[in-house]
């Protein structure tokens, strides 16, 4: 007999999926193709969708169907299908509708503040707003533990990292603290020996880096019959899994923002590319979590591509592209460009030796806002504080400093971590297929990703939510989440 | 005290017509963005939206609301906008799901089944999936013929010109069938008198074509704020109110084509534009119907554009996008080409002067189909005799006759009319236009639809659907629609 709860809940998560994939098409045309004066009709469609996505998911009917499924007799992946609607399910309806309301308008007010803020470097405008939002992240945390049954900063990171833990994250980032520090001082005495590497002359034409583009796509293995890339203000990498749409943006100064920001986005690209095909819509078919997609852009970025080999391949080729000439165009230069390590204020821009260090500033902070133990309006001294001492660089004014990013603006706390947990990861699965497959980096060299591709569909992206990140990393690298494989990896490339 | 369940109604119809946008966004995506391979999961999307559209239009509560809100104190506007509902309400749960369901399934299958018997011109292949197509229009017309309270095939014009009539039709259209055989054959004779106009040498490079479509909608009013241009297998205009997308194709061998095209989308798309802005997302705020649709983007195209004082502004832009030398890029070459009438196959192709005649025909036939009159599998014939009475030419296949057209193979019958109704009203309203503010032909050959424009927002674009289409074209015209206006522009242009 076919399992007839589960049988229900399939269906209804097939619509509800269908739901998260309109919306998400739809976001992805708001940033890349839709006029600014479809800006109102298009939230207006979003918050309905929304509405209609949220009223799936949290039917009436809902715990008895999962109980009842519990009870039948399902296969591995229906049971995994069957935890991750649960899951869902929780998260949904955690909050009751009072609150979600004014946690929406809330950060919705705090958000639009924060650009104008962040503009006129005025921190003390967005103070109430971000006040009040904390407040409400409070109260977010405290419905959202109920629900799940963990701490309430766990039940944030749950919304990003299924199963993190503020335990876990100590865990990993204790010995990054501990070695990072002394890691950097040394690598830039290292870099300090060596020239300075310069971008090469530009101007660097749209047309010629969207061709490059493609062309790095394609030598990742992004198949454009499912998928495209376009111009958005921020890269990001949207669609569904058989439609993923990537975006960049072209410096027409310096080629190589958006040469590793495309490398980046197929990154997360091949990943929803190779989620199980069997599993579209469902629970268990999705990502497992930010920090395993951030793994994906990071094992291209930051292990694969800038990596000395593959930058012997890259190198020719964007000479070729934009007729370069001249010692610039070589792979010395563009491998110490693409690796060059520096005391910086802002995250985005930070390369990996340091950017763990303005994670775990975030994280630091978060949780004492959380806490109570800081409060919002001592956020820009302590922030410039923690700058200081984490990296060694102090921002002159908010702009720079807290409110350069717009997670907390938005409401999103707990997100921060799983960059860095995205990043350990990374150097972990690459490790492992290298040691699978030794043949990788020679192959990368040659601009052949088949075979990294293929260790990574089978271990990671085939996976989808079937596992939990730690089993995930366990059944693939034969150990849990750890920093061994990203301090070793450090030291070889900066310090070997 | 205010209007309880209208207010209700009022909501739920924001929700219905913010799906509508989503829909409608994600279909234009599918015809100029998307990649080939999302084609499955967007299918999905559409069909999870439209179900979650028709539930929200059928809700069980929708009859008794409707009958409490006509109880109410409405505005004229409010009325008018509670009459549409119950009409929308009425066409969406006309059929029942069974009869949804097997409608939805057969012409998708003949659909498809159509574009290859086409390509094939195997008319046979494709003959049972349209005999069963036929017959389930007969059931979706009784069905909705019942919910209406009006005849069979008055229920399926209802669906696309709402308060449309075969006797409506039939009062307009046999006077067309009295005096177009007779002009078209005076026109041709005329114009065997002048020289042959000729194409201007191409290539025309897409990318310059592009540069024409933008400078063409700009002058023709359209704010590229609220709106875009792309490139799709047919021209089409979507999107919303606020953000209206228009399509068109190039062919590089023959730039009037897409001229003409943008300028008919652009027509469309300014009619969406204009609708009233405070009554966004409901049914009164959206279009009256195909025929004053299409009535706008010939009033642009066929009354506006091919008029010899616009050409007179055409042909020196064209010259100089294109960098053309001669006579040919002259206005006499160019009007001569853009007014040129033949005896043609194709319905997309035709001139204004033999349209009415394909539609005619297409009309007859399909009031035949419906009624038994005529079968199915003499379709061929019936066509090719047709052709040869009405337009004086019968096609050498199926592939150029009964095949040429999507519509009925797509469950499409009661549309083609609305065609030659939009042919009608445009010429009707143009000349109510031109006699309101008399410098609208000289302005036009400036290039300056400032005045046409200001009288098409103000007497059909504002109006939505707050009147049926007579009172619209009584209110805009001083006269119900008619075909005197029509016959005499065409006297006018093609004999004076």
């Amino acid at each position: 007999m076919s399992p007839q709860a589960y049988g229900f809940l399939h269906e209804r998560f097939a619509r509800i999926g269908a739901i998260s994939g309109a919306i998400s098409v739809l976001d992805w045309d708001s940033q890349t193709m839709m006029p600014k004066g479809g800006a109102e009709a298009r939230a207006e469609q979003l918050a309905v969708l929304s509405v209609l996505h949220h009223e799936a998911i949290s039917a009436d009917d809902f715990p008895d169907l999962l109980d009842r499924a519990e009870e039948e007799t399902l296969s591995d992946w229906q049971s995994a299908n069957l935890r991750e609607m649960r899951r869902m399910h929780r998260h949904a309806t955690a909050m009751d509708p009072g609150l979600v309301d004014a946690f929406s308008r809330a950060t919705s007010e705090c958000e639009h503040a924060w650009r104008e803020a962040r503009a006129d470097d005025d921190f003390a405008t967005v103070l109430p707003l971000l006040e009040t939002v904390i407040d409400l992240v409070r109260d977010q945390a405290a419905a959202k533990a109920d629900a799940l049954e963990v701490a309430p900063y766990d039940a944030l990171i749950d919304m990003y990292e299924p199963g993190g833990s503020s335990q876990k994250i100590d865990h990993l980032f204790a010995p990054l603290a501990d070695r990072l520090p002394e890691i950097l001082q040394r690598v830039l005495e290292r870099q300090s020996e060596s020239p300075t590497p310069v971008v090469p002359q530009g101007p660097f034409d749209a047309g010629r880096q969207k061709e490059l583009a493609h062309r790095l796509m394609t030598t990742l293995g992004f198949e454009f019959e499912h998928g495209r890339v376009d111009v958005s203000a921020h890269p990001f990498c949207g669609g569904t899994s058989d439609d993923v749409r990537l975006t960049t943006r072209f410096d027409e100064t310096d080629f190589t923002s958006a040469v590793m920001a495309v490398i980046h986005e197929t990154g997360h690209a091949m990943y929803e590319r190779g989620l199980p095909p069997e599993w579209r819509g469902q629970p268990v078919g999705t990502a497992r979590g930010m920090a395993v997609h951030e793994s994906q852009s990071l094992m291209f970025e930051m292990q694969a591509c800038r990596d000395n080999g593959f930058i012997e391949f890259l190198a020719p080729l964007t000479k070729q592209v934009f007729g370069g000439e001249g010692a610039d165009w070589g792979a010395d230069n563009l491998h110490r460009l693409t690796t060059k390590v520096e005391r910086g204020l802002i995250r985005v821009d930070a390369d990996e030796v340091t950017y763990p260090l303005h994670v775990m500033l975030r994280y630091r902070l978060e949780s004492a806002l959380l806490d109570r133990s800081l409060a919002p309006a001592d956020l820009p001294g302590a922030w410039r504080e923690g700058m200081a001492e984490l990296v060694g660089a102090a921002p002159p004014d908010d702009r720079d400093g807290c409110m350069q990013d717009i997670h907390w603006y938005a409401g999103a706390f707990g997100y921060f971590p799983t960059y860095t947990m995205g990043a350990l990861a990374a150097a972990q699965l690459f490790q492992a297929a290298k040691r699978a497959d030794p043949g990788i980096p020679e192959a990368l060299s040659r601009g052949d990703f088949t075979g990294l591709l293929a260790w990574a569909r089978e271990k990671v992206h085939r996976w989808g939510s079937y596992h939990t990140t730690d089993d995930l990393l366990q059944a693939a690298t034969g150990a849990p989440l750890g920093e061994d494989a990203f301090l070793a990896h450090l030291e070889e490339r900066y310090l070997g």
